[in-house]
């Protein structure tokens, strides 16, 4: 997969924050490999390489940016966990799809068949809250388990879904909000425990710049190019995923809204991609992103940050909708 | 599936225990039908559907017995935790068997195909973990994530020794007490906070009634009889399990050591499930139960039991290897 020539938000940030970001990501880094070394083999081979194949820590990042510099202890074991939680999810969602790959790499299914996946991602869950198991602990239990449900039940939602060219904006926000803002949204409160207001502040960041990471991850399914996303156009579609530029170029080109997802190949989805994009809709999603990561920034007004924290949680939302994968 | 005739385990206990017992049965009971129904279609319906097949209750009757009757609020938020994790077990176990019935009822996975049962599984897993987010909960969180974890590695062994026909009898016990033992286990400590050594000594008690309990079903699995047990006899051999019976049998009968699990088919599991019992393996493995059952019941010297209530334990003991399902 070739590399974006667009920083990372990650890289940008950690370049920005000074020495006590890097360090901690660090000790994250350091922590996964421990739980995935942890339990011997065949584990320590199928979840490491879920761990290498893991990405941008994007969400581990957000934990440590908001429980801020003086955090402890507990902002590393919480940014573990969580993307602890967001491994188990890959695992198990390439088990339902079938996935040969992911970031370049055989997923473990792939590897290893749908028996160990399965108990792979399990095993991921629970050390996620094994983690979490610390005197004090229990906001930090209550936040990730709130959003591991939420999690499964956006899950739920979008199979329920599959399939239906109809699916509306509405619902479409729904199921993004529980199958991917929601961790975001644990990631940025998790951390360290603030007063009220600001906790919520951090919350409602967490929720817009993860919908707005949703956002362009449907346009970049729809556009690739697949030599800077590592992934073919079109894959949503394959999957009988209703995304948000097909949903919005229903309205322009009406004949996508009768469209027979179950009947597509690749080719064939790759053509209806271009159909989605000739109608200006993958624009239009690329601005409701931009919306939900101006939003999100300006709502850090009642987080109380100093005007360098603040910079660097202005860099991660950017980044979200300037990325390639 | 026909009652047995021999008293439930639970039966038995509550009926004796005085009414704190099943009162707190039913409020597990409850709150895990609040839980069903507390996300909304599709979800209440699958979760449903596997609370009603669910069974005995044998690890919520652990937790609140081994609680005792003072016990509060955070024995029966442990009793249902323990349940939604056995529950997702059997949800995700059934995705991987794509198991048609369970106790008589269709599974969620023959209901609503792999990806809404994996999902649920999920679901299940984070909402014991939310149960258990209360302040001070810390160690439950910390016992029930290590079952957890330990569940997740019993079924990536069993699914790595699957079809081995030479698995050794350490092996299996070591399997076993991932699998099965270690959420017993947690049964038994989860539910109230105790001095060091009356912990250990009801942590071992659930440990070796867990092992006793596997080693019954093992037995149960090879003679059944089917209109007993509510399912066909030979089906771990068909899952390529080898279990205790078999590896017993092997030592007696030589030809079983070359036995090819995969080319079996109902019938041949049937009559390789006789050949075992002739072997007389099926009354070793029963004694082996009855031994841990016999272990189980002496350790209890050091719980500091009333005489009342220690005869509580030993007819739940007892209950584990007097049981046809």
């Amino acid at each position: 997969m070739a590399r974006s020539a667009i920083p990372e938000p990650v890289t940008a940030v950690t370049d920005l924050a000074g020495a006590w970001l890097p360090l901690r990501l660090e000790q994250v880094e350091r922590r996964l490999a421990e739980i995935a070394a942890g339990h011997g083999e065949p584990i320590a081979a199928d979840a490491g390489s879920t761990l290498a194949a893991g990405g941008k820590r994007m969400r581990p990042l957000l934990v440590l940016l908001c429980a801020g510099r003086e955090a402890g202890e507990e902002a590393i074991r919480a940014a573990t966990a969580i993307e602890l939680v967001h491994m188990a999810t890959l695992v198990h969602d390439d088990v339902l799809d079938d996935a040969p790959m992911r970031r370049g790499r055989p997923t473990v299914v792939a590897n290893a068949g749908r028996a160990r996946a399965l108990a792979t991602g399990d095993l991921l869950y629970s050390r996620a809250f094994a983690e979490l198991a610390a005197p004090g602990s229990e906001a930090q239990v209550a936040a990730l388990a709130t959003a591991s449900v939420a999690l499964a039940r956006g899950e739920l939602a979008q199979r329920q879904d599959a399939y239906h060219a109809d699916v509306s904006a509405e619902r479409y926000y729904l199921r993004c909000r529980l199958k991917t803002a929601a961790l975001f949204e644990c990631a940025c409160v998790v951390g360290a425990e603030r007063p009220e207001p600001e906790r919520e502040a951090l919350a409602a960041f967490g929720r817009e710049i993860g919908l707005a990471f949703q956002l362009l991850d449907d346009v970049l399914d729809v556009i690739g190019p697949p030599e800077r996303t590592g992934k073919a156009r079109g894959a949503d579609l394959l999957d009988g995923t209703v995304n948000l530029p097909l949903i919005r170029a229903r309205d322009r080109d009406r004949g996508l809204s009768s469209l027979d997802l179950r009947g597509l190949d690749e080719r064939a989805a790759e053509q209806v991609c271009d159909r989605i994009a000739a109608t200006g809709a993958t624009q239009t999603v690329r601005a409701e992103a931009r919306e939900r990561v101006e939003r999100a920034k300006s709502g850090l007004r009642e987080a109380e940050l100093t005007a360098g924290d603040r910079h660097l949680f202005e860099l991660v939302a950017d980044g979200v909708v300037e990325r390639y994968s």
